[in-house]
This record gives structure tokens, C-alpha cells and sequence, in this order.
């Protein structure tokens, strides 16, 4: 285990001028701060901060809403804050840029607030961070995200398998045969796991996987706009989408063309959004329970900062249906 | 939700007299009980017991040891009691058979003695309530079995797969290229996970897999002696055991056949018992926390007991390196 001394030692400067760096004092520059912090990072130097000050941990966010009940991150952070709040922890929600992180290397970050462990929501496979977060030593969970053999690191999330499985089960025994996708870029950890579980399913209910049902695309309404009328031309006629804002663009695309859902065009969506309830017709999709995860992934972070290496929970992804979906077509 | 109107109206009897027989009152006929906790298991009644009286969980075992220190069971119902207590409960720890099982249904049982929710250890493919978990309603957690899309049963356990890489990997490193693999019966979730794990890994680091190196036998002390030479005289330089106690046992045949290990032949354990520090040589094997994972049972009872529906909770499964693994012997 790193201490001040071994800190010290290393960049040839005093216990006290290190003490002063981790210790935010104000009688140091900015320049040996900086130094100090890089060097404790790349040590891994876990802060002990929590013996005598504040207990503080972070969420950090990137490229994801959650701001309001609507928006996806909302209750995953309110369900966190439940459980970290009554334990007696002070928690940050830090927005996070691609940018940011690369000017900034995680550990020193960590360091630099005072944050005894992170939750992270949202990180893309591009994310500088996932590098660093393959060899931190700072206990961290990932919610929709992997990495092995780190001991420090917990994942959280659903089981897309399962609950993919259970969307084109329930598409087949109305009829479906050919099914399509409308997803996100394959750049993210989930979306991958939520493609390859489509194919996967598809193959165990013996239907044809075809790359002319699929569309990927980053920005929602011009991908809907695109693979909508692509995919009804190969005549598919049921369409899983990878998060519930797509399948919700899709409905409205679906008005403007005069495609009747779910009569012309079943569709499910993913996360189970609270307003998947109230749009016309109600969304057929596979739940997410976000305050659960927001639960778990307080736990997760327990159990690390206790010495316990948990590496992932999974909670189940239950098919909730709707009016999205209905019988195939006739052909 | 099932209720004892449901109950009574079923069968064509009282409230009252449902009433006695889920309470458990002297005034009814063994006979009225069982007809009555057989139609309540069956139509899905769950004990609202904990309201008034008791607040009761159970531990169910079977085929695992869990009475001393050493034996692979005890750290496992400790983690559980440690938490459950704390939290109020009255945990009872109850050893089974096959036959018990045969003559009573799961749910029956529970409603019997009042328990609300149990955690399952031990438990193999064969045992006839693993077919009743599929369906049941009762919270239930099992360690190391793993029950699709019911949102009532959770699993815990460790990650196999990344411990058993790590081991091959560790192995790999050392030369080794001919490894074996000796194992119990594939009856169990778990031995299956690991014999998949096992040919994984060999196929990640391009070993031959050649079933004449594996090995798998129910009796410990029969099939490491069956096995150990014939895998020897295939040319195998290190054998991984499906658990510590087959390791132990092929450290005494060894022994016996004075075969030095791990000059001779290197050997890789699977649980990290308290006694495999102290084996000759001190044993290199695969962790699994076994605190930790009564722990994490607890918190996947109390999530499904709250209505969150977890599915599995996996722990990482680190390699600890002892001195029973060494380079492989120069051909």
C-alpha cells in the first residue's frame, strides 16, 4: 500500500509538502500540487480521507440525460443517493466531457476532490477513462460496462439476454418471422451486448438473421427516418429498438407515413421509460428498474471500499407489454 | 395475489378453517393442513407472516459441508447470518435429502414453517426442487445454480470463468501445455460452468483439449486415483481440480506415488479453503470469498423480498498463488 512517505521518497520533496498536496492546502503552488497528484495516481495511493474528514463519492455522468423523471439517468442516480445518503455519505454528480477526461488522468481526479470511490453512467467504449479504469486501484463501478481481472472495478446493469430473448419470443407467438433492429452505434459496451443477444435470439427462435432488418445509426431521428421505410421494403414486420427515444421516434414516423402501430408495424422499445405508459399506443418494452440499479450500484461500491471484489450484478429484464405490439400482419 | 378467500374458495371450505391450517392451530386434522398448504403453495399464497409474528428465513443445504472452518459451506452460511441478523431476521439452517424432496413440495414446505424467502446451497441438477424453482413464487436464492426467467430466484456465485483463465493463463506462463482437468460428475451447474470454462481457456491459449486429460469422477479418492496416472502417461505436466478436496486428495497420491509436486507435476486447487495455506506444498488455487458470497446472499434476498428483481450477483474468482504450481518439466 502507497504512503506519503513512498510519495515522497519518489519525487525527492517532503512528507509535509506531499501532506499539503493531498490536503488541498492553500501554501503550495498549483504546479506542485499537480506533480504530487500524478505521481500518488500513478502509485495508487487511495485517499484516507474518510477517517478524518467528509465521506464523499461521485457519479460521473457522460452522454447521458438525467435530469428529470423522464430522463434515463434520473432514477438511477435517485436510487444511489437513497442508499449512499443513509449511510452517511456526501455525493457529487459530476457531468463528464471526452475531453475533460482526456486532460485529466482518473486516479488524479479521484484524488484531486477527495472522492473515496466512483459510479460512472453512460461511458462509451471511447471514453479515455475505460483505458484507465482497466488498472485503477480506485474502487469504481461501471453500470452497463466490463472490465475483467480488475479487482477494483463492479459492474451493474440488466440482463439483455434475457430480456431480449423474452421481446422476440413474444414477437414470434404473434406471428413475426421477420424481425428487425433500429440501434445505437456498436461503439458501447450495451449496445453490443443488446446486438449480439438479437442475434442470438433470432438464431435460438430459428428465424433469419438478415444485415438488410438491422440499422445502425448514431442520431435518433435521422436513423429512424432512414431505416423505417428500409426495413418495411424487406417486409419486417416487428422492430426492436435499442432504448425507448427510439422507439418513441419511431411512432411519431410511423404517424407521419400513415404506418398503424401495431397493425402495419409492431415495435419494442428498451428501458421502459415512465412515459412508455402514456404514448399512443402504450410502448410494448423490456424494463430496466433504474432505481434498482441505482441501488445496486451503491452496494457494488460497499462491498469494494469493504475488500469484497465484486465484479458484476445483474438484475432481470422483464418484457412489459403494451399496445405496441400485435399480431403479424397478413401476408 | 393470491388470498385466503382464493384458499377457502378452492376448496369448498371456511376462511377459518385455511386460516388455522396456515397458522398452524391444533384444532384442525394433519390431513385439513396438508390439503390446505398443498392449494396454497400451488396457487402461489406467499406467508404475510412477517407482519405480525416472526420474521424467518431458512438456509437450505444439500450435498455441502458447513459445520467447521475448513468445510466449503460454513463461511457461506456465516456471511448470511451476519447480515440477516443484523437486519432482524431468525435464520434456521436446515440440511436435506433427494427423498425429503420427493415427498414434499418446495412451496409447501416453506409455507409449513413460516419461512418468507430461503438461500439454496449445495444444490444439484438432480435434486427434484430445482424443477418446482422454475415456477415457484417464493423468494428464493441459489448459490451456484442459475434458474431463467423466473423474477423470483436469484443466483449467486463466482466467476468461473475468469478465475479458470486466470489459472491456465498462470499455468501457460509457466510452460505448461498439456494441462488436465479432473472434476466431479457434470450433474451440477457449477461443474458443468467450470468444464466450459476449462475448454475455453485452453482454446484461448491454443492448448490442445484431448478428453483423455480430464477426467471426471463422483468419488474424490477413486478417481484421483484412476485418474492421475493415466493422465500422467499422456504426458499431462499440470491438472486443475474442480475443487480443493480433490486437490488435497491428488497431493496424497502424489505423495504415495512419489511424484514431486509441482516439480513433477503442478497442481491448481478451486475455492481457497483455510487449509490450503498449510497443504505440502502450500496449494495454488482459485479464490472464491466465501463470506462474501453469504453476503451477497442476503442482499439478493432483501432486494427480492423488496420486489426488485435480481438476477445474479457473481464475485471475481482471483488466483492465489502458492507453491504447488511450478515451471513445467523440461521434456
Amino acid at each position: 500500500m502507497t504512503t506519503i512517505s513512498d510519495i515522497a521518497a519518489k519525487l525527492g520533496i517532503s512528507k509535509s509538502t506531499v501532506s499539503k498536496a493531498l490536503n488541498n492546502a492553500t501554501d503550495i503552488s498549483a504546479a506542485m500540487r499537480k506533480r504530487v497528484l500524478e505521481a500518488a495516481a500513478e502509485m495508487g495511493y487511495i485517499s484516507r480521507k474518510s477517517y478524518g474528514a467528509e465521506k464523499k463519492l461521485c457519479i460521473l455522468i457522460e452522454n447521458m440525460d438525467y435530469e428529470t423523471p423522464n430522463q434515463f439517468g434520473h432514477d438511477i442516480v435517485q436510487g444511489f443517493l437513497q442508499m449512499a445518503e443513509a449511510d452517511g455519505w456526501s455525493v457529487e454528480v459530476v457531468p463528464l466531457t471526452m475531453e475533460f477526461q482526456r486532460l485529466t488522468p482518473y486516479g488524479v481526479f479521484m484524488l484531486d476532490h477527495g472522492y473515496q470511490a466512483a459510479f460512472v453512467l453512460g461511458f462509451s467504449l471511447l471514453d479515455p477513462w475505460m483505458q484507465e479504469f482497466k488498472t485503477t486501484q480506485v474502487p469504481t463501478v461501471l453500470y452497463d460496462n466490463y472490465i475483467k481481472n480488475n479487482p477494483y472495478i463492479a459492474s451493474v446493469g440488466c440482463d439483455n439476454q434475457e430480456g431480449i430473448e423474452l421481446a422476440i419470443k413474444h414477437l414470434v407467438g404473434l406471428g413475426h418471422k421477420k424481425i428487425g433492429l433500429i440501434s445505437g452505434p456498436l461503439d458501447s459496451y450495451i449496445l453490443k451486448a443488446r446486438y449480439r443477444a438479437y442475434l442470438g435470439a433470432m438464431k435460438k427462435y430459428k428465424l433469419e438473421v438478415n444485415e438488410d432488418y438491422i440499422g445502425l445509426g448514431y442520431f435518433v431521428a435521422e436513423s429512424t427516418r432512414t431505416y423505417i421505410p428500409r426495413l418495411l421494403e424487406q417486409g419486417v414486420t416487428a422492430i426492436l429498438f435499442s432504448h425507448d427515444v427510439r422507439a418513441f421516434s419511431a411512432m411519431t414516423e410511423c404517424s407521419d407515413r400513415c404506418i398503424q402501430v401495431p397493425r402495419d408495424l409492431s415495435i419494442i422499445g428498451f428501458d421502459d421509460l415512465p412515459m412508455t405508459a402514456y404514448t399512443t399506443p402504450p410502448l410494448t418494452t423490456i424494463r430496466q428498474d433504474r432505481i434498482g440499479l441505482g441501488r445496486c450500484g451503491y452496494f457494488a461500491i460497499n462491498c469494494l471500499l469493504g475488500g469484497l471484489p465484486i465484479g458484476s450484478i445483474l438484475l432481470r429484464a422483464p418484457l412489459i407489454i403494451r399496445d405496441s405490439t400485435g399480431p403479424a400482419p397478413v401476408e
